[in-house]
């Protein structure tokens, strides 16, 4: 496998790149990643790839155009060096709320970005907890939908919480908080929401019992927090314990981790699948999901079967 | 408009068809639709469709294959017949609810039938509730995707049902109902299950208030009417009134008319994007998405925003 | 080679796919061929086929739309499961005799085929004697067009029918008869036609002696048995001794078997690239081209030619 | 339709391009066809072309490389300068004799043309009597296939030959022959052939009675005259009276005008669908199939069906 | 033409965008342009595009991937909308320098923005002054590709320099050079370098006269400014007046504008293709390239011939 | 590698292709090449290739169209006869000098070229000194690009001539010039051109000093000579010594041989990526490129780096 196999990481998340690498036992690629003065950006691989199959580590995450850009680029210049494949593993996939017009004359943003990652060159794709499931549908090259949802339901049964209930956020996310209840054997709780105006929403109620319990928040996405908070507020309000709130991706966009440094917030739970900034916060807790991506890897070389990692758990 | 404007229907919904074209002043045009001994399906336009914006009309309902086969014969001699526009108007795009891997090996047959439409030289899509908003993105040409919501909505309020409630039958359609709630400024309610095995799933609890009170049960479609049932049962368990049932697409599978033909079910409503057999029950309502179709097709032809048939209401 | 390969068959025709893995010494995949209640089609590969060569058994024959919408469903999941290549043998390629249009406006359904199978993913066409050889360049991908015609005159020689006459039943099935003719070195008749209308036909008389001779018609196809029994009767009329009547397609269709129980027809002769339902008829002879489709994957695995499966034979 | 039409005539057959614009009252656009040094090919158009229907007349004919390039830089030129569709018209279609493989690794070079054609950028095709008709289904883009078997037949009834038989020069062309016969009312008569060895062939009985008749041999195709003069001497030593020769599209390679000047061709039949030598032989009678192409331009231009120009006579 | 014509702007240049609207005699389309916390790229035409040809203005200047992804997001909702051509105004290309590889696995970046710009949706590109005219060819859709030379070269004209010598700064930009020198009917020189390493070069010498003559520089683009500081300087010390420096895209990267604002150069002449900073220097003149590019949309619309704008000075 | 190694030669190089054979150690593939009197190129594969790594050798010399189709109708049989990748080794790219757009309504035959060898089945491009360097990105198929300059730069030192001037024999040309010109050491001229008309120049001075020294004029290609001789003369009138007059590809065009056996020429350099008439000239010195190109066959086939046949000096 591993005369074959050549892993680059992008500028996004290096450190899970590394990871990545060295649980598969190899050198990370040697890549000259760079930006000319001018804005454009420029990638040129140190050594030969001809002939390898290439795994390109790249997250759409902040700042998500420059990352997807170098992305592209990444892409061309393996083709042009005659990579055997050119894989690309994207923890994180970005444009994924844009996954479908919900006014007329909009984007379908997610589409597009697959569209381009296609037509440049890419053979396959590696991706987790992608915020609709159908987004698979919009490739037609091969994608190993990964989900950290076991990674994260593991996590919580070790802490034993033993008036949990699983509460989700909205409508749309109903599927994963049941998926998380089932998981934890856990009660389930939704808030529900009046959208006043276009990307406006206020939670109006709760239905399922959350008084006196802890709830857990399970989002595939924490993105500026402002709604996290709202919905743990709106818990509080309604005599629940403090909450701990979990999701696979941990944007944290703008003044977020500021904002979810907050006293009703017992516990942030994310994954690598983003770098964060130094410094966290005590009450964040990251998983790796470095295990799972390099198992996948390992796959995809050797052949075999990707389910142990997949166990109908899509978001 | 009318000089450049032809209308076909395939054979599976063309009264549906018949009331488009009426709509629109102009006449069904002239189409052979049959099949050999062989089965091999055989499609001839009679009369010239040269430069013309052809609108194909087909469900892709009972029996699915037969018709998606149909449809594209119809579109392949439209291509060659040198048609200047090639619309499909598929008021129930099946196989939505193949939209994504839910275990590894699957197909997503959704994507399937969208790149195949395409490829045999479809120009536009028109359908109505999708079963994921997302399937919008696995085309690259342009899809008008109309709701059925504004209509069954519109109906329900004229029936002034004042303890009404509106269930959800499952997380994944969390969204419509919450929709359909704000809609009607009625409370929500959720069933929750636990799936034992893959295509398995027993509802364990309700969430929300339910007891003395009239549910509205909302999907975007009624298949075997087996989920529908139990969900009725739970509810009259749990002390709801008998129950109103909508959907936007009847497919009515096997035996659905006799089973959801039910003491529980005060109403049962539909739309006509399905041809029905003749006969139907006392209890079944059936709106006309036939004005809605025609406002399309009119908007297409002469510009303008189909943003009123649109309002954010996508399932 | 047998490490790479897996071969999964459809519905269509699951003895002869048994038959070529046995052959080939390999068990047949296993694989979920189902139908929901809706009536679509739904296809799950229960074992891994992760970099797998993978080659899918699959007539278009009876019920024709059911078995190619299965086999598109087939191709995607295999695609979607990173299978390294995808090899559809299709021993009959139905919709072969809509190849051309031969009246305005007509669709020209074998090339939609073609487009639709690569569309979808497969990557390499293995079929018998299609009905018009340039259906080969419907496809851009390699197609290893078999012919039958050695296996039919190979059984015929040891027949040893002395005042054999080959007989075209029409025009344009005149070269593969004079194929035939010349492998048996026996001289060489023909129908002549009139078309009153399209899709009519008569016969008006016959070319070449046939007077107290053995007639041997050849077909590429059986459809209704129709137009043979017009041939077998207009050749009795006309002095011919009881009819041989070969093919390699038993279609079959409808109630051409009956039909075909003729006291006027000493043997009927086909390939099993059809199944055929139980209980044949005594006069019925089945040829197997089990051998010839096995030896085509060994070559296709292992390099070499297939020249000798192929002996300019092509109907 | 004039305002938006422009006719542009590569070099194989200008007099048939200058005729087919004459008819339509339009002028040939200008342009600049010509050749470097080098051997490369240059064209120029030498007026505005934006937003116009663009027809390029070119002919496959000798030299049928150059004049293939040439269209294919001409088609390129167009698609640059924003011509609004580009409509080839390809009177005689070459390489239409390599449509499949008769022998392995060798090329279907008529797919091969026509997936070129199309790649650059053609639009749509008009072509007349393709060798086998299911070279239409080659492309994706409309062709419209017109026959010039009407204007033959039509021409021979004004002979008023009563002794004609027609005689189908092997077995490949059976479908033509016969239709023909059914046109003139006549007896119909087939050579037979072996083939010793792949590009050989040779003549070894005739059915169908031709003593004291007077043979009509029809042909999509006169090469280099070769065969067509075996025919004719195997014909006469069968105590047939002399023959008159037809054929869609005279190619006449090598010394084929030469050998054909025999004294036992009464009479030589083609079109000007590829451009004849300047002193022609005084048996040879050339039909003009320009009224053809210039209706279907106008139907093209203006809408309506080329139905009139089609009857079911494809070759 | 005003009733199909609607021109949106990007982020990158409004006031261009804007001054060709108003030559037009038209409104700038409503369209929203926005982006999330999370960096995501948001557009939303706010007036219908339903069969409108649409051109969108957008440099790929500064911040040059966020204009890009921009650029694909506007037209992937224009796709989606369903307007009739998407023609994308791009005055300045960007990553036009990384046009072929001077090392090996490096990218072709110029080929992936053509490739991408296209698969999501543009019918047309129109823009000026190309790093290298062979990019055209990147496109398969039709390039209007202008050039500012004669703007430049007729406000040259207009200064009377009487002792001027056109001087090209490296021997890429030779062609362009001599077409001014030629506009001007000037002398010619030229700068030679050594590449001491990749990426690096240095002025060995300089060939033709410059000794007391006012060099005027011109290039396609000025970036950092470095280069040209060091032809300005290293021209001083060959003994030439102060220097006017010209080019078509002024880039003005990092600290350019100040790097420029040197005592030697006594002109700084660009166009407006990229939107400046405010507070200008006080030698630099921007000639606008509005008055050729509302010339182009109108010809676009209205049929006729570009060349007037064009005029084989493609750089 | 040999096992899956098999090199054709197309008509335009054999003698290189067999050199390239030899250094490889492999016979040239056998296979049939052939025209019909039609002038239809005919190709077969005389033995088998499937699963084979091709590599098909044609220079895109005289006849230019001949030797392109020829190419295409390679590669087709190549690929329906299940070659696992086609390369194609093109020494001479013909059709590079149309790689943009000189004037309005002209053809870019260059991408056109590189388009149809893409579409009809090419997976990988090796050549030499493409006109143009955007050339490569005219393809999404790995293109080697590779360089002569290093070999004729290599002659020419062991000639060590002591005044050399490099000269560049118009602007376009300077880059190539330069890289020489510092490969070598010496100083650098160039010509300066005006043009009266399109297609026409005259020369109107030399920039850089040329008197007394020994001018070596490098160019990509020479074609009639014609040019060349022009600047010869020019540079002889100015004070030069005897010119050599290097060329990666000698096209020799007309009476390019004769005319550039001219006394003021002491040597002319090509290499062999054009197969020269036999009775060449004694002042012409030919390089063999066969080398570089089994180098670059042998790191394909085995991985490695290309690298040491690039070095920056793609033209």
């Amino acid at each position: 496998m591993k005369d074959k196999l050549r892993i680059f990481s992008g500028s996004s998340c290096p450190e899970l790149a590394a990871q990545i690498a060295e649980r598969l036992g190899v050198q990370l690629g040697k890549i000259k990643l760079s930006q000319f003065k001018s804005g454009e950006t420029y990638v040129h691989y140190e050594e030969s790839i001809r002939n390898m199959d290439v795994f390109l580590v790249q997250s759409l995450s902040h700042p998500i155009n420059e990352m997807f850009v170098q992305l592209l680029v990444m892409i061309d210049a393996a083709k042009r060096a005659s990579a055997r494949t050119i894989n690309i593993i994207v923890p994180y996939y970005g444009y994924a709320r844009q996954e479908r017009k919900s006014a007329p004359r909009e984007p379908i943003s997610a589409k597009m970005v697959a569209d381009v990652l296609t037509t440049v060159g890419a053979h396959r794709v590696i991706t987790i907890d992608l915020h609709a499931s159908a987004i698979q549908g919009f490739f037609n090259i091969p994608v190993d939908h990964l989900t950290a949802l076991d990674l994260i339901s593991g996590y919580l049964k070790t802490k034993k919480i033993e008036d949990a209930v699983v509460v989700s956020p909205d409508a749309g996310r109903a599927s994963m908080a049941e998926k998380l209840a089932n998981r934890l054997d856990s009660p389930f709780a939704m808030m529900i929401k009046k959208r006043p105006a276009h990307n406006e929403s206020v939670i109006t109620h709760v239905i399922g019992n959350v008084e006196g319990k802890t709830p857990i928040i399970i989002e595939d996405l924490i993105d500026t927090g402002t709604t996290i908070i709202n919905v743990v507020e709106s818990l509080k309000e309604r005599g629940a314990k403090e909450v701990i709130v979990c999701a696979t991706h941990g944007l944290f966009s703008g003044a977020a981790l500021q904002r979810l440094d907050h006293p009703y917030i017992r516990e942030l739970v994310v994954t690598d699948s983003i770098s964060l900034p130094p410094g966290h916060l005590d009450r964040l807790t990251v998983l790796s999901v470095s295990p799972m991506l390099a198992h996948a890897v390992r796959i995809i070389m050797e052949g075999g079967s990707i389910a142990t990692l997949f166990s109908d758990a899509g978001i």
